[in-house]
């Protein structure tokens, strides 16, 4: 989750390698630094913070840092705390090196060099691989060759960018477990984990496989694969889909909040069509919506074996699988499991034959469930079929899966995750719709009522955005809050868990999600006046028992934030907060609820002044295990 | 949850009452009341608090109390806070009723009552029942012909007790959906929501089964079952299986975590034997271990046939499935579910064909447990089997599955269960070598291993157990803290569930359970100094990951507290606190990690000085949706 950027050109590259880091900050921000060859010496700064400090310290003495060749590295730490000898580049002798990754092996490695008499000055798994290299290069001289001699040795997942005092024109990239680019210039080429740090100078990209080796000039790209020169496509893509600025709004998330009624409906078009022409639109009754004709055409057939779902995803795409298992199984009555990606990959799970592997992601570069792909398509049980749902079309996950399913979500800044999450439900559902006409799991009536319910859904996102001002008095009552519990009965438990995890990672509160039935055997002997209880209440088939649990909080003289459907006819009282949601159909709820605790959690973090949009210690995408 | 007391005899049965509501107090504790008619009066007594309090308040004027017949009722408070308008009997003229369940449209059916003009005096659900049979009563004056008419106005699931002062020889007892048995005494009769309640006075028990009305005098039990006379049999149990003492134990948690290597012995004795004869055993080489031939022999054409398996469970049960899940699937390759009851009652799951149903239930009585049970079997796909993992083998559960795997923990006293959870997955092991072998899923090499490992369980329970004094020790770091994480990941995930669950539970800070690889994912947002992680390493396969999350932990200034392996060699160092576990084979290691966690968890809450058996809020079976 650190980020690499690197050049090499005619001009000076110092600040579009810092111009590159903070476009990358949201993959870690613990510390930054940057390296660039000038005069035939390395010159380095490094700053433990944010990219801001490292520019600061570089505008003090910015002529030092002109150069044609350099690397950078924003940092979220694994191995040593954040320090400024932690931070990248490492360097030995003439070599520095950036990586993004862990190198497992290391303290073995490590022993290794020190007994050749190298000295270490960080707590980084990084520094063995600059030292490696160092002392490999010596045999021949020749960088690509030293990095290819390197590579085996290290056991892990694992990007790297590497320059040499010797070689002032060549820029060596590795991919191995972890993303990596190539920005392709006119005159002038980069390297960065991520497309976006590059978009000021390009807009055309190699992606990597892994494994690839690449030597980069300013002229030339070369790539190897085992070896042997390979070629890369150079894919051009449409820069304005990335206009990632936020305009009016004090941050990326309360931008990202707002965008999702459009978000939702660009997620929509690609699949949801009106039958009626436009002279008829007018009157909302004869009105009614059918799926696209090419939507997943080209994959019915894939799709009509299906026999069982299979999602692995990791944090708030996780909760995203749950939604459509609830979905999967009550509406298509296909089995569907859902599985935090890090525990499926390793613990020798059993994948039924023809089954539909969803990938859920994101940027589609987690690392987990990439590796968890990779296994299944290893183990290959008959009929797999493999989709990624991913916001990032240019993602490894999208690159190695059979479907690709698509969020329109646009680039999402905020670290913590909300228009994807929304627009990854809204494509789910409109998955199960295609499973269930293809294999005419679904009756007529019931297509018809979602579609419908579907094409409202931009308009209830708007009114449940109209609370905002509602909910933020609410959150008055969180701010001095430790802990808090959220609570949900079926469709609207995943939205629990999602409402809890959003408070944990931006206000620092220790939110937990409960599915409201499993509150007695346990989380009860935490409720008291000290504990907010935040409740997902729509008017469905599960509210009279919904009531039975708030009651059992209520008696125990537990506070309760209820997210109530209008119909439900909920009055506040003593230690019950009312805020009421448009009635919304109920297989939907799940999207329109998630808003409401996503303003909740902004507003609590705001009044906290922590910093919302990079929360501590996380970063965007987690692309290391 | 309440616990129901009733008895008709020729003696004075106040005593009896009291003694049963004490024995009932791990039902719940918020209240406790009783009533018995006494020279055509009701005399009632009720107390918020524990029974103690009921019990004092009696012996300032016993005389009041003596009568032949009675009700009592310790409450656990679900409608309207622990108050003693709220606490039960329920009085309405001359009927006074005891209810344990849920009404769950009572407040409909307040409003027609107070419209005819009937005064409430609490804010419980129970009260519009005693009023109903009051106003029914005065239709015929039949006490049991009024109950029959008031039972099908009442939506949900209870089990009531009801007496009239002008019949002084009758008890009535309805049960539909709460648990209830007779106690069948020698001229004298008797009513409770668990057998134990009754012990003292009988060693015969009637079980009722749902919708059963029964009218109770000296001398006769009538059961009617949809208005027809039924005879329900009479089970003498052996009253020795059910020593509840604490011994010389500070606590029954206490006591019960120290059982775990006898209660961990007699689970395993239904199931291996020696294959060596006693002059043998002494030579530990030759030694080696066999399943009986008559483990779950009478089954083995059902178990033949299963293709999948689905666990139902609540709570701590829950996270006995789901350990069994990763070894169904490993180790067996049969595909497995684990969910929450609650959920999974409620969304229209799909049951697969030839699915193995594992219902996991200490008590056996789990309200919500037992529905999912009757959903499935209505459902009745294709090839269920159903099966009972519980700890008391007379009740619902068992009776209404078709294959009974007992654990044989004794009585289990303490609110958070320890040696049911442990004698839980011992119980799930020998399924699932049963299962493999049966199916010829398991090579003999595997077999032989696991086996040999069960056969040594005990004493490495015992081992761990030598641990306390270091475990207390650690535990004084968690006195003053509000939060708390525990982490594992693959076998030692659910363990590290039920670990956060415990210290929830009893100490009430707030601990919650990750995978360790979801950490990244958001709550290492709540990561610093002041938030303590539980770490379970295990010399495992997934050490090596492990180790890279808990220094992502420390290098964001957390403080770390680690189980680890004894082979792991992990070196406490600042902020990093290691307790060595002896090392076990990697299969039943979360057996074996689950003490360390019961213990730190005692601990801590000893020291802050809650009420460790029966802490706040909870009550020990959830008989209660």
């Amino acid at each position: 989750m650190c980020g690499i950027v690197g050049a090499v050109a005619e001009r000076n590259i110092a600040n579009i390698l810092l111009e590159g880091l903070k476009r990358l900050e949201y993959r870690g921000y613990d510390s930054a630094g940057l390296t660039v060859i000038r005069n035939n010496e390395l010159h380095r700064e490094r700053q433990v913070g944010k990219v801001q400090e490292l520019v600061n310290a570089v505008a003090v003495n910015p002529q030092f840092f002109d150069g044609h060749i350099g690397i950078a590295h924003t940092r979220w730490a694994t191995h040593g705390e954040p320090a400024q000898r932690n931070a990248h580049p490492h360097i030995s002798g003439k070599i520095a090196v950036v990586h993004n990754g862990i190198v497992e092996n290391y303290s073995e490695l490590k022993e290794e060099l020190i007994a050749k008499g190298y000295e270490f000055t960080s707590q980084t798994d990084t520094e063995v691989v600059s030292h490696l290299i160092n002392d490999l290069y010596s045999q021949n001289n020749d960088l690509l060759a030293a990095v290819r001699a390197v590579i085996p040795k290290l056991h892990g997942a694992f990007a790297l960018g590497i320059v040499h005092v010797d070689c002032p024109d060549e820029l060596i990239a590795v991919r191995l477990g972890s993303p990596l680019v190539i920005g392709v210039g006119i005159g002038e080429n980069f390297i960065a984990s991520d497309q976006l740090a590059l978009l000021p100078v390009t807009n055309r990209f190699m992606y990597l496989e892994e494994g690839d080796i690449a030597k980069i000039t300013r002229d030339k790209v070369s790539v190897y694969a085992d070896g042997v020169e390979v070629s890369r496509k150079i894919n051009e893509i449409d820069a304005q889909q990335h206009n990632a600025d936020k305009g009016e709004f004090k941050h990326y998330m309360l931008k990202e909040i707002y965008e999702q009624p459009d978000a939702v409906s660009r997620t929509l078009e690609m699949a949801l069509e009106s039958t009626v022409s436009n002279e008829q639109i007018d009157d909302d009754a004869k009105n009614s919506y059918q799926l696209k004709a090419d939507f997943l055409q080209r994959h019915e057939s894939k799709l009509a074996g299906i026999r069982h779902i299979q999602v692995i995803a990791c944090g708030t795409s996780y909760h995203a699988g749950m939604v459509a298992k609830y979905w999967f199984e009550n509406l298509t009555r296909l089995p569907c499991s859902v599985e935090v990606a890090s525990e499926f990959r390793y613990r020798n799970p059993v994948v039924i034959d023809n089954s539909l592997v969803i990938c859920i992601s994101q940027s589609g570069e987690t690392a987990d469930t990439l590796s968890a792909l990779r296994d299944t398509q290893k183990q290959a049980p008959t009929g797999l079929v493999s989709l990624a749902l991913c916001n990032v079309p240019t993602s490894s996950l999208v690159r190695e899966t059979d479907i690709y399913l698509p969020t329109h979500a646009g680039p999402e800044i905020g670290v913590a995750s909300t228009k994807a999450f929304t627009t990854q439900l809204v494509a789910l559902m409109l998955l199960v719709l295609k499973i269930g006409v293809t294999q005419s799991r679904l009756d007529d009536e019931r297509l018809t009522t979602l579609l419908a319910g579907l094409h409202k859904l931009p308009s209830q996102l708007y009114a449940s955005l109209h609370l905002d001002g509602d909910i933020q008095a609410m959150s008055e009552k969180f701010e001095n809050k430790k802990s808090c519990l959220f609570l949900g009965r079926g469709l609207q438990f995943p939205i629990a868990l999602e409402g809890a995890l959003k408070l944990k990672e931006i206000s620092y509160i220790h939110a937990e999600g409960y599915a409201a039935g499993e509150l007695k055997h346990g989380p009860l002997a935490l409720v008291d006046k000290d504990m907010p209880i935040v409740v997902l209440a729509p008017k469905d088939s599960m509210f009279d028992k919904l009531k039975a649990n708030m009651q059992e909080v209520h008696a125990r003289h537990g506070e309760l934030f209820v997210f109530a459907g209008e119909s439900s006819k909920m009055v506040a009282e003593d230690r019950l907060h009312v805020v009421y949601i448009p009635d919304v159909c109920e297989d939907l709820a799940p999207i329109v609820y998630s808003v409401p605790v996503q303003l909740l959690s902004y507003h609590v973090a705001v009044m906290r002044g922590t910093d919302v949009d990079q929360p501590r210690n996380l970063a965007k995408s987690v692309t290391v295990e």
